[in-house]
């Protein structure tokens, strides 16, 4: 069977490395490179090893080789420029940044703190999350593959929110921790190996960039979400453990039957018993998100833990999900 | 100077390492090694390397040597054995388990799932947080050092319960994280490099045992306390993510005041200013808790970080600073 | 395409879970675990995900289900009394411990202390290295899988030896690391979490059981060599650097050429060009055994790196090569 | 009693950091910090925490509070510059960096690779390495602190060379690993923590620019010794593992006393008895190189194993020796 070309672009940082391996192996398509950007970052490499083969970051070379979809590996403002370039030709986007992930441009100007240079695209943009908008995203010519953050909060939930079964006053909040890939592969002291080995932090307390993309997709209010991102001492893999009050539950079983119903024939969505958790080698290295959760009737107090590789689910492997889609593929073609 | 003779069971273990560590440099006791149990523990040794010298673990020979006070890093069924021999000798106990951190015999017994074979004393323990009973602590026999988690989770609390400025209807959360050193040397799977290292883990959800530590000493109810405890991948430290409603505060200012106005005069308690939070790196190897938070008047949302290093403040530091409570020392000689 | 059943014995330790995972997804082939002993070192599973299906440990219901090949990821004694057993019922085995890997019972007891209850079957073991033995391995009934030190050592080292290029006056020096997950998966404080973590030791210096391996397949004495196994703080891989004193070589790229010439048609050797080594990124996860090396021709120092995945090339993976082997399939069938 | 004002210029480094927090607890001194140029390194600080004061890096607002004698843990052309103005100024300089390391300016120039703006210096710093030059760093207006693999590769093979049981033509291998702060604090790819943790290189094979001064301070001809540098997942400490061919030696025993003789009086050697090793948690945070060995007497095969703190004995702490030697303390002043 012949396979489809599909350009990466920003190939050399760990989401776009991640997507490198996922497509070269996946039955249905094989990657291009685009070099973008010739930067110091290659690897020793083996004699007589070809890796996927690399092209200029044109549109026109891109259309030259067959090329119907590209994903952008990139930052928001290369992830904009690109984006504008590529759609023109007629070729789709999967763009990984945060460039169309919020509804607005005041929302987006708010949060990133910079213009956009590309408002028309904002409305067009489809939110990749196909556990949600799956339809959505079928026709797409640009599809916005969701923050990590915002992939395990979402999934864990929307459910609960939409069951009615949160007490909204008491608020929701998300304890987040992320392996240091997340921050990316541009070196900074933050993500220097002595800075962070045998340390733990928080950072962007209730500011985090990642927070409006759970409130548009959940329905919360900003003053009722509290959420903190860590940093983990490890390379890949987000946990999150979320705290909510319960109302009009009368057991543990009530809450898996809602997780049950709002992702009965999810591949991608796994639940656990209640009293039992994931951890991150649950998920490590796969397009899984699992949710396990520990709920307290009498009090109300639900602790639920969600976990999802943050360079799968989190970045590559829900973007092979929408390339998927956008192709009539089986979902899950490449991903298990 | 001549200095004092003082004793350590489970010197061993990591806590009574610690206790080794700091107290042979203390300028005012020397430690002598009980020999409780020959484990196999012991490291590689230089030449001519005198350590601590080691005696065997009994109240003949602790005062044969003059020993009046002993510190027990050791499992609660030991203490509690060893803490009745060494109080009827005339010896003074800090124990560093928690068998006498409770204040019940059925709460013990709830949390610990065993029988307390020494109830009497519980009534005469006192709990061993200098910043909130050091008047307590002076002329104790028997001093129960508090648990790692509820030392950094009770100073940060409860100066915001105890200035009414919690909505406790909507609960207080501690999202905890433990380096593993935590949970002690005694090898076992869950603390194998294999299954820890590049994982994270969230455990012991709403059930741990330092929970009622936590409740006993803030006055918080059960009901409106989630605690949940992780973790890292890294050797000692604990950061604890704390979230909490604040009602009648219009600023951040007021709520550092508040915390200001509890710690005046304390040396161990470090505060940041508002937005600031410490990370592991702040308090490692020191007897610092330090406390730094996240406030947004408007919704009320606070985010507490509260850091220790678990083996310090969290164990052998604080055990001497109740010593130096117990001998009239300065408190801080041989912490700072 | 019906997949052949095959067996898994110890399929808790990291070995054993490492062949599940490549033989779950093997083409050719489908895995049972054989419960040999009840243990406890399950981990947290999602509901409704099946794993392998498990039967009881015996020769019985090996057969019932039509199994052939057992993989034994035993300790020695286990692998010594299932061999027996297994071989008896006409079930071959790809034995993964040390027991079959010696060529005489006297060496076997010099190096591993112990006796061998089956002292008939050493001489039928073939020793599973397929680059130098795949004829042998073919027809066997008992193949000894390699130790993970030796398979980089041998396949390093051998070629250098055979083409006549090495001093052996001055001795061939092995300087091997490991990553933790060697050590196996029960607990002990060898490999805790705490002991290992921000550490690095050097260990067995020049008793390493696996030196016979390394001599009795390169032809080196004893005398002429010298290996120290270090325990490096991550979880796999193995990076040995190897140094020789060259002589009658004139250049860099003739040392490539004896490389290569030993390796050509080999899928899981790479090699690389002159001064450019593998790190353990480079094989983690993958068969591949990868040599770079370092020559100074003037002064005949000649430095060489090889880098496996202990689980893989060095355990789990090579068993799968030989069991492609024995079964007639293509060697890297579910391997690449 | 008065103490004595010392200036580090590079107090945001790892190594400057460390000498700090040393001098900070020094007896006789107290460190000033002398801000070269601004950069963004600091950490998050707690209210009313005062650290060492800081001045700008002038000589003359260092002699204006009394500084006579500085510290660089600088790069190499800083260094060079800050030497020649702070000398010219009347004031000693201990330099950290490998500017006055090498004996000529021609080996610089080699190693280096860049020229040396200052050559009339080269002849005038004297190599601190005490346990070797303790006599001539008495007088010393400039310290050349030795690099951190050179200390422990001196101390270890030195003794062995001057006893006369080293064959030479075997050559002198040293295999050298080091934690990641060895190669500085600011950011980079090499010491990003996804590059790093889980993984493992080798890298400068056989041209590592530490390798003369182990040349020239032991004797050994380039072509005799072959030396590899390793980048280890962990923050601090340096592990050599060093293999040497001895001859005329009947015993394990006659190379402890070889050591002994060398080292009888030094008080930041220690030695262990045969066949017993150190590991780095042996050194960590300490000032002491710990030696020990295994020997196969019948073949000649030693391997000796050498361990240090690179930030202490192998850059901050020697540095603090050298300054005690430099003013007349006692040598171990401050590192106990």
């Amino acid at each position: 069977m012949t396979t489809i070309p599909v350009g990466i672009v920003g190939f050399r940082g760990y989401s776009g490395a991640e997507l490198d391996r996922i497509l070269s192996k996946h039955p249905r398509v094989h990657p291009l490179l685009l070099e973008h950007r010739q930067d110091t970052g290659d690897r020793p490499e083996p004699l007589h090893v070809g890796g996927s083969p690399r092209i200029p970051c044109t549109p026109e070379a891109a259309r030259e080789v067959g090329i119907e979809i590209v994903f952008l590996a990139t930052p928001v403002g290369v992830s904009i420029e690109l984006t504008v370039q590529f759609l023109a030709a007629g070729i789709r986007v999967i763009d990984l940044s945060g460039a169309f992930r919020l509804g607005t441009v005041g929302t987006f100007t708010r949060w990133y703190k910079e213009d956009h240079s590309a408002p028309h695209l904002i409305a067009e943009a489809v939110y990749g999350l196909p556990e949600f908008y799956r339809k959505k995203i079928v026709g797409a010519r640009l599809v916005s593959n969701p923050g990590c953050y915002p992939t395990a909060a979402n999934l864990a939930i929307r459910p609960l929110l939409h069951a009615g079964i949160v007490n909204r006053a008491a608020g929701v909040i998300c304890d987040a921790k992320s392996g240091i890939s997340g921050a990316g592969r541009k070196p900074s002291l933050q993500t220097s190996f002595c800075e962070t080995a045998e340390n733990f932090s928080a950072y962007s307390i209730l500011n985090h960039r990642h927070v409006p993309e759970v409130l548009q997709n959940s329905g919360l209010e900003e003053r009722e979400f509290s959420f903190t991102a860590h940093l983990l001492p490890l390379n890949r893999g987000i946990l999150e453990t979320i705290y909510v009050r319960a109302e009009r539950v009368e057991s543990a079983e009530r809450i898996l039957e809602i997780y049950q119903a709002q992702y009965a024939g999810e591949r991608f969505v796994r639940l656990y018993r209640p009293g039992v958790v994931p951890d991150l080698f649950s998920v490590a290295r796969t397009n899984f998100c699992d949710i396990g959760f520990h709920f307290d009737a009498p009090s109300g107090r639900l602790t639920v833990v969600a976990a999802i590789d943050n360079l799968v689910k989190g970045a590559a492997g829900q973007a092979t999900q929408n390339m998927n889609i956008l192709l009539g593929f089986d979902e899950a073609e490449g991903l298990l």
